[in-house]
């Protein structure tokens, strides 16, 4: 009982009452493997008679999509499950609860989130959420912000650099991110006639390397605040009510855009595969307009909270002496989640891990083109982020660049 | 003898002899105390007879030179230990070789460094040491770039930034150099001369509070290299033929403008004060010649040794890719000395810790007059910060604002 084991389907349910007790004794159960994840095992164990259920997360000590020749620490289930735990009381909830994690078996036993979609899967059958600006605007403050040197005592903060020190899954960002997308990289999941377009657009052009790479250093040196580390809409459990965020485990401090980047970047992406994949005008109007707000208003939501809770929290003795230093740590997030933005679109274009926004258009002619689009939009994104401070600038951008008004 | 005690001149031989057998027999001891540092002792423990040494040193428990009032983490001395023999190695020797770090006592047995002197001591003494420039530019490059991202192969480097987390040590350079002499703070050590004159020059000007609160965010989040901490002019040990560099417990991931910032503020300084002390008029401008040139030629050698290693040590494959981002690299560097030297500069004015080269300044007004032209100039290292990108820039700075051509 005291040694690692891999669950399973049969082991589940044992496990989760040995460590909890969870369950009656009369429960009707129902495990599954729910997982479609890369790294990790996932199951339901629920008690249909009762309707009670907990989700079980373990960490294999490897990349599960690729296998066992690329080893990875399963302590990463660990900087999970206190992130959540952290998480959760800063945001009052917008994370699953942990109900327990153990260390010897590096699982998670936590809040099954019934009544939930994975965002992109709601956005690709253009579902929109009144609720999610607000939600994720507060989510995004309440843990960066209220992370960083600018509210926390510092030698606290330090000490929470030290315990999210994560080098395996950051090496993963770093490699599948920053690097591998920019040159013709062996596990890069590119199609044929990407390539001579990447290596006239991307590869060749010195400028853009030159640039990805003074992002991949901030990525890499900024340790500014506690980052969930991969925030884009696949980690976002949704639905008219609320959200939750899930799958902390590349959680370290890094640079507060690296977070809004990526949340932002999926939902351009969404963007121009609705454009190609709908084929109900209003639906496609409405679909695109929602997704356009949302991303102005994340942006300009994000910068106001900010603004507004400033005065609260700032604990550092000299931003409190300094005005204006919030605008200026403002505009640094707002540049630097544009050049975030633009990594992230090349790499879920190109790179080893996609999404379903580009890879799903089922038209080849559309699909190439919108991945093309795509990535030229990037470069923008990147090229340009310095003159990205609002969020009309996003906005304009993406409508001048796809030709639309 | 497994518990810590405080050592003294009675017991530190027999400390000595206990952990390393290192005397003769027939040994003609002499134990000294030889520390005037603020955080420890230390004591020189000599053979007289065979003309052997060592230097022990012990953290106490707190800011020694304040009382227990400052309680400060003796885990600190291991960093200092170990920071030592990593920078042994990556200097082949340009720090004090380590015989012994004992965790019980946190003492430090190490080389006693004989037929030196303290740099600022013999700065002061008009003195000109012709090895300098090349020995802290090769000591600079090796600590620096090499423990940086560029270099060092990213997990490791992230390993050593979670060893070298120093909350305590950096917060008293947090609170030091970048926040209390920035206002009227308890701490401050300033004459009352320097208060109207600070509240009209830096306590009220909003931008340069502004720009000094960027540079701390900087101290405080940009992991960049695993820095000494304290490289001024007193923890150099230097002769006509070497320099030892010493007393690295500020040791911590940090942006590599902060060691080499504060060794050019030390240098102004030293400029400074030999303008008003030295009479001689012949030595004063060969002196303060000498300084220009030093301050020179350390950047300029800095940038052209790592331009020249750079190809050969170069290993992220992004910066591999990115033949421009040396450039972007050192010239972000420049900058950010330039900030730093000027935040250096006012705090060694009016901040807790001082430097004789002003202190000791004998004529009360010329003493004043230079510490008033002092903070002036760090105002304009600050403020101009982003024009220096040179060896010649810091040089026609110092010169024209000085009124020398």
């Amino acid at each position: 009982m005291n040694e690692f084991y891999q669950l399973d389907v049969n082991k589940v349910y044992d496990y989760v009452q040995q460590e909890l007790n969870f369950f009656h004794e009369d429960a009707d159960i129902e495990c599954s493997e729910i997982g479609d994840g890369n790294l990790n095992l996932v199951f339901r164990v629920k008690d249909k008679k009762h309707n009670k259920s907990v989700i079980v997360k373990q960490s294999l000590p490897y990349v599960r999509c690729v296998g066992e020749d690329w080893p990875l620490s399963i302590g990463r289930s660990e900087i999970e499950s206190k992130l959540l735990e952290i998480e959760y009381k800063l945001t009052n909830g917008k994370v699953p609860e942990v109900y327990k994690f153990d260390q010897i078996m590096y699982s998670t036993i936590m809040e099954d989130l019934t009544n939930y979609v994975i965002m992109r899967t709601g956005l690709l059958e253009y579902n929109h959420y009144p609720k999610f600006v607000d939600q994720i605007t507060d989510f995004i403050v309440n843990t960066l912000i209220l992370t960083s040197d600018v509210v926390m005592e510092h030698k606290e903060k330090k000490a929470y650099v030290k315990e999210f020190i994560n080098p395996q899954l950051c090496e993963i960002t770093e490699d599948l991110v920053y690097s591998e997308p920019f040159f013709d990289a062996k596990r890069n999941n590119i199609s044929d006639y990407m390539i001579p377009f990447m290596e006239k657009n991307v590869w060749n052009d010195k400028v853009l390397i030159l640039e990805v790479t003074k992002l991949k250093f901030d990525f890499m040196n900024n340790a500014q605040a506690l980052l969930h580390g991969d925030l884009h809409t696949g980690s976002i459990f949704i639905n008219q009510d609320n959200i939750k965020v899930i799958d902390p485990e590349f959680a370290f401090y890094g640079p507060i855009a690296y977070d809004i980047g990526a949340l932002i970047a999926n939902l351009i992406m969404n963007y121009l595969s609705t454009d190609v994949r709908c084929n109900d005008t209003e639906l496609k109007n409405k679909h695109m307009t929602y997704l356009l707000d949302t991303i102005k208003d994340v942006m300009d939501v994000f910068r106001d909270k900010c603004i507004k809770i400033w005065p609260e929290v700032v604990k550092d003795n000299m931003v409190l002496r300094s005005p204006d230093f919030a605008k200026y740590y403002i505009d640094d997030i707002f540049v630097n989640t544009a050049g975030v933005a633009g990594c992230e679109m090349i790499r879920r274009t190109v790179g080893l891990a996609h999404v379903a926004d580009l890879d799903g258009i089922e038209d080849e002619t559309k699909r190439e083109e919108a991945r093309k689009l795509n990535v030229l939009l990037a470069k923008e994104f990147i090229m340009k982020r310095n003159e990205i401070l609002e969020g009309k600038d996003f906005v304009n951008l993406i409508k001048n660049f796809c030709g639309k008004k």
